[in-house]
């Protein structure tokens, strides 16, 4: 047996002896993880100053790497405030007395072991594991190459604080950030509940092709403003330079504008100067091309530019005939993510928030607060683009299954 | 593009048109549904006749391919309860209003598309197509080759009555019987949103390892019963006899007695008799086996045995020094179904109910409850032997998938 294996299985073992703890025996474990977390925090930032010193300090990649003072003291926070979050298991959904007597609950309960596969910020290593925790699940972490010293120097103060705690050290567990690493998670469908992937499309879509195990999809978002003809166009103009310039490298960032013909030209003598002051380049579909020409850096789009998630100061640019046809150009490119229409006309913009079949669907804002914190949710585990389980951004309430308690005495059927 | 993909996306275009549609609308096609299936009881059933007729008489099977009068009043006035179920989408889940003025619903919604693969019962096409249109979800059927004329009858008729009342008469498809239809199913992603697989453990470990589509398993179940030494012995043999003995041949039968050895031969005493009188043959373990011989047919359990679901009058035993090795036995071999403790020790009951990782877990009562007709669901998609989004029986509330709606007034980030 491998001793990857052999990891997996200690951590399912451990889920089990962890449905022993106590809430507050949980709770204190990750208040005291987070005053670890200070205490070492020199030996924390030797060991990611280990891992900062391999890259490239020009690539934007390094800066996502790089653990300081001040980052060490959010995450402590951060952990902090998943300790104060209510317990998502133990929630009774259904109770109901059946004629025969028997005494029905649906309750909700920790999955078991969940496991995260992410890329290289070093904080998702404190932070799934606080979450996890917290909701009553034991998780295996597999983090990048990139991080390793900094992921090992983390799970050896988790380790440390769950053991004082008297929790199962296994509850947590580091993965070597190896490839092949992945290839026993997929297949571990006895001792593994859920899969994570947090990071890049080619991530995500590798482990679901891939994995036995169920996963939460955390993807990519093709993002739409439509901006239908009797919007408020300086409205307009701010949601869209603020849905792709404000974090253009985050998923629930735009990625095409729809627009009406109809105002098509005055909508563009408004956004097109506000996006090339920021640098955006666009791609435009042919009615939009020469509207768009003289204004800013400006190509034709090809069909493949309308299913790109840009991820950086691009967009592209299509122009509609009005909802019917803005509704197929989403139905066709949209991955589901985050949508949004800006309009005065409420009957269009209900017709757009019931039909569009997204995560997110918005009416007049920006596409930008897709987001488990925004949304108030706390902690936010990931903003899942599939449809069964959790949808949207979730937190620790998603980290849980249901289980059907029933009490008799004697029933037989 | 195959015929087979062409009406895979003609489903997933009309399961958009059917958001369209009223409440009052999708009723009045359901009771409709019921009563044409009387009037076309004539043709139902002398279809139906050519599927029996390739059948051997003798086989079980050919009993469940089997529609009569009687059974066909039975599936209408199924389709009628459906009918008057309350809507599963449209509910809302979490309503806020964030600081910044945006207000955010979380709604339920339906999934889109469903796709169902099953076997010989013919009633399910009916089950299925209703279930879905009630929870404004089109469907795609792949039933078995043995019931094709019987399926073929079945569409003709609901496609009749979605037409008459005005709704896309692609909502619901029937697709060949052919094994390869299952192929195109796996991976169409873009148009399918789960697949449901109703039938032999066979089939649905094929669907779960091949579907790149989210699969809601509806699995095997391997249930046992726990007999604990302080157990009214009694009602401890009533119990393990009905669970292996009311209807063995389905998921929620049980398939291992686990017998704590202070009370295992008082307890043979009483139970072996009555199960040797409904022919019930066991594998016992090693200290059961003796203890056994005598009494009814008995062979030595192999390891395999303990793994094995039945669906028959066999079962296996299993003798335990107490609850931590029959939680450890369970952990082993479960599949996660249903499992049952007999005790009159209520702080073990309590370790069992929470500890036991199942979709159901009772005590002192026959594991043959679990079954959404039993528990009050109204009419059952299936039990799901899965943890994410639907575990134990379930019904029309999870063939939705949840959606974000957020209205603003121009906000941004």
């Amino acid at each position: 047996m491998s001793s990857i294996t052999q990891t997996i299985i200690k951590t399912k073992q451990a889920s089990v002896a962890l449905q022993a703890a106590t809430d507050k025996q949980i709770k204190k474990t990750l208040n005291d993880l987070s005053k670890a977390l200070l205490q070492h925090s020199v030996t924390i930032l030797k060991a990611n100053a280990k891992d900062v010193a391999k890259q490239d300090a020009t690539n934007p990649r390094t800066d996502r790497l790089l653990l300081n003072t001040a980052r060490i003291k959010a995450i402590g926070d951060s952990i902090k405030n998943v300790a104060k979050l209510p317990l998502p298991g133990g929630k009774i959904l259904d109770k109901r007395v059946l004629k025969n007597g028997l005494r029905l609950q649906r309750i909700t309960t920790p999955l078991g072991v969940v496991a995260a596969i992410y890329e290289s910020r070093p904080n998702v290593t404190y932070d799934i594991a606080a979450l996890c925790l917290r909701s009553g699940n034991a998780c295996l972490l597999k983090g990048s190459s990139e991080a390793d010293n900094s992921n090992k120097a983390a799970i050896k103060i988790i380790k440390q604080v769950l053991a004082d705690n008297g929790l199962p050290t296994d509850a947590v567990n580091l993965l070597p950030p190896a490839r092949e690493t992945v290839n026993h998670l997929f297949t571990a469908t006895k001792f593994i509940d859920v899969i994570i992937p947090r990071g890049s499309n080619g991530l995500i879509e590798y482990v679901r092709k891939n994995s036995l195990v169920p996963v939460i999809e955390t993807g990519a978002g093709v993002c739409h403003v439509y901006v239908e003809k009797t919007a408020d166009l300086q409205m307009a103009a701010a949601i869209v330079v603020n849905a792709k310039i404000s974090r253009p490298s985050v998923c629930n960032a735009m990625d095409t504008v729809i627009v009406d013909k109809a105002i098509a030209k005055p909508f563009f003598d408004i956004v097109a100067p506000l996006l090339k002051e920021k640098d955006v380049s666009v791609y435009a579909d042919k009615l939009a091309y020469p509207l768009l020409k003289n204004k800013l850096t400006v190509y034709k789009a090809s069909t493949k530019d309308f299913a790109t998630e840009f991820l950086s100061l691009q967009c592209a640019v299509k122009t509609v005939g009005g909802i019917d046809e803005a509704l197929e150009h989403i139905q066709t490119y949209s991955t589901k993510h985050s949508e949004a229409i800006v309009t005065n006309n409420k009957k269009l913009a209900q017709r757009f928030l019931k039909q569009v079949d997204a995560a997110a669907v918005y009416h007049n804002a920006s596409t930008r607060f897709t987001d488990g914190e925004e949304f108030g949710l706390g902690a936010e585990v990931g903003i899942s683009t599939q449809k069964l389980h959790a949808r949207g951004p979730f937190a620790l309430e998603k980290l849980v299954t249901e289980k059907w308690i029933i009490e008799g005495k004697g029933q037989i059927r």
